[in-house]
């Protein structure tokens, strides 16, 4: 099912052969993205320590920055001003905005969830701020991102079926005042599925999210801690009942194995501060697993990140001086680890996509099993 | 007078008509470089927040690390066993170290200085260590640079002057053992003129270390504090006792026109942490002076950061975007602060040599004085 928004499209163009897999194209008003797609984040409306030229240039189509974050700062009107958010950080591919049900839950203090909205202190000033569906669209109208998110309301893990089942029942609500509420045409709205850890709660949202009608789906309030097979188990049942022709979008999963098998069930899109983050800690992402180089081994290891990578960082740059690096919490360290890790990403988002296309998902999926050694 | 270095020499190729300013060509084994010329500082063997092939491609030729850190951090077998500094850090051409005076001054922790050398506590981790002008030689040719400098003792601003009497008389021994425990021949090593704030010592110490005999000359102990004119007179009379032929380095000199008034004087090399350092605490260089892109004007100041810059910087992002990613702490931030502001020094010293080559420094001097509006 194509969208009922000017300018917004996606059209499913390969399908695996034995799994659940497809490539596909989304069209936005700022381009076409190939699906399966990793968005990296730009939280603050920057891919931390990275340019965007580079972030394109690692082969990212799509990035997704935080509407919670930039409605707080720098403000709304001071990235409208700049004509939005494209122009503001210099990136002109589309980008998507996460609404900030997430942040309300994780950044937020003394946080009251009413049934109009979510009132809480913001973490920089500590100000009472409150949060609405409808404010939520018009900040993310404003901004002007290619895809928006409704606001939804994410739950710790665990807890308990019956706290899920009355919180769906406020993200159901919020997401139709959601899709009433917003106006852009040019602009593609995604719903959001939770659920918790519980299937039939997961069906339950799944059917009511996919009855308001979105544009694509997002599958909220995983990667919260638990283990990734109830992960891949609930993703698989809430895929079922997603309307197989719209962009299925599965919120802050970014390690590599999670991504290979989550695409092999039919996620389409994947965002998450993984790669980044874990640069910023010193950790790269390598054949197999990763490396900690703040690991004193590694002080006289004169080998690249990862013998098999072609990036900017494997191609100049020992192990031993990005460590050294690190240690001495240079930016060129994390710099470095982030151009690594993304690159990572990327060329696992580009054999997922190759592999797809050639109907032989399974023996890539085969490959990255086995080399997994954490 | 050229080096009796092997591979080392420098060649004065212009002088201008009204100034005691030159042109020049510095031979080393890692490739000649111009000057007057500014080398970025790569304290830790990392220009902070930028590649190596960025520096280069800014417009620089040659890079300063110093030994006193390195030495201390990674230490000095981590970078040899990289094949040196050059390899370490992923940059080809020349590189000088600072031997580490001013550090010991500036950041050990119970500095004791004897003949013998200088005894005090790392900044990392406390540990008491030992420092001599024989192991300062043998550290920087293990680290492999091409220029390295003697070991002097570095005084506080404003300091007696008995005390810098005295510090003389030390420094003078160790720059005369530095030489005779220099031994690489593919390196060229520097003397360093001290003598605090009093002509009559700066006099004295010029004509001491020409008289042992270096293949350039550093002038230190300035930029600590002393009012602008203090430097720039003593400089201009130290140099009157320095052999001409020679180069002449001020250290640790680096905002646009004290570089170009020392130009004037006839300094070929400069190096500091100036441009790179304001640009970590948010703040660029523009035409004429400063901004500091905290200040709360700046929220919604779509213009670039100086209207006549055509950095990477200035071409895709307005003061409000790096003003956010400031604020944000967003590396991102200072890596356009410190692309831009290393771009104004690249430009300012391309600007000298021209003016130079043109035999007409002056009317260049008179405009950098008249736009000066801090």
């Amino acid at each position: 099912m194509s969208s009922n928004r000017a300018e917004f499209a996606f059209r499913v163009t390969a399908r695996d052969q034995s799994t659940a897999a497809r490539c596909g194209v989304l069209t936005t008003r700022s381009g076409d993205v190939q699906t399966p797609l990793f968005m990296p984040v730009a939280t603050l409306a920057s891919v931390k320590a990275v340019r965007p030229e580079e972030v394109r240039r690692l082969g990212f189509e799509m990035v997704l920055a935080n509407a919670y974050h930039l409605w707080l700062r720098p403000g709304v009107e001071v990235v409208e001003g700049a004509g939005g958010l494209h122009r503001f950080m210099g990136w002109d591919g589309p980008v998507l905005t996460d609404s900030g049900g997430y942040q309300v839950m994780s950044l937020g203090g003394d946080v009251k969830i009413t049934r109009e909205g979510a009132s809480f202190r913001s973490h920089h000033d500590g100000e009472r701020v409150f949060l609405s569906p409808e404010l939520s669209m018009e900040i993310q109208e404003r901004l002007g991102a290619d895809i928006v998110m409704t606001l939804d309301e994410c739950l710790e893990y665990p807890v308990g079926r019956e706290r899920v089942g009355e919180s769906l029942e406020l993200c159901h609500d919020w997401a139709a005042r959601c899709r009433d509420a917003h106006r852009r045409a040019d602009q593609a709205l995604f719903g959001i599925v939770q659920g918790g850890m519980y299937g039939d709660l997961r069906e339950e949202s799944a059917r009511a999210i996919s009855r308001i009608g979105f544009d694509g789906y997002g599958l909220g309030g995983f990667s919260v801690g638990e283990p990734r097979e109830f992960t891949l188990e609930l993703v698989e049942l809430t895929l079922s009942f997603l309307p197989g022709g719209a962009p299925r979008y599965l919120m802050g999963v970014g390690d590599p194995v999670g991504v290979a098998e989550s695409v092999a069930l039919g996620v389409d899109m994947f965002d998450s501060a993984f790669p980044t983050r874990i640069a910023r800690n010193g950790t790269a992402i390598i054949t197999g697993g990763r490396i900690n180089l703040r690991n004193s081994r590694f002080s006289n290891d004169y080998a690249s990140l990862d013998d098999s990578c072609e990036c900017y960082a494997c191609s100049g740059f020992t192990r031993a001086y990005v460590r050294h690096l690190v240690m001495s919490r240079e930016i060129l360290g994390f710099h470095l680890l982030t151009i690594h890790n993304l690159h990572q990403l990327s060329r696992l988002m580009a054999e997922l996509r190759e592999a797809i296309a050639a109907g032989c998902l399974g023996d890539l999926l085969g490959r990255l099993r086995a080399n997994r050694c954490e």
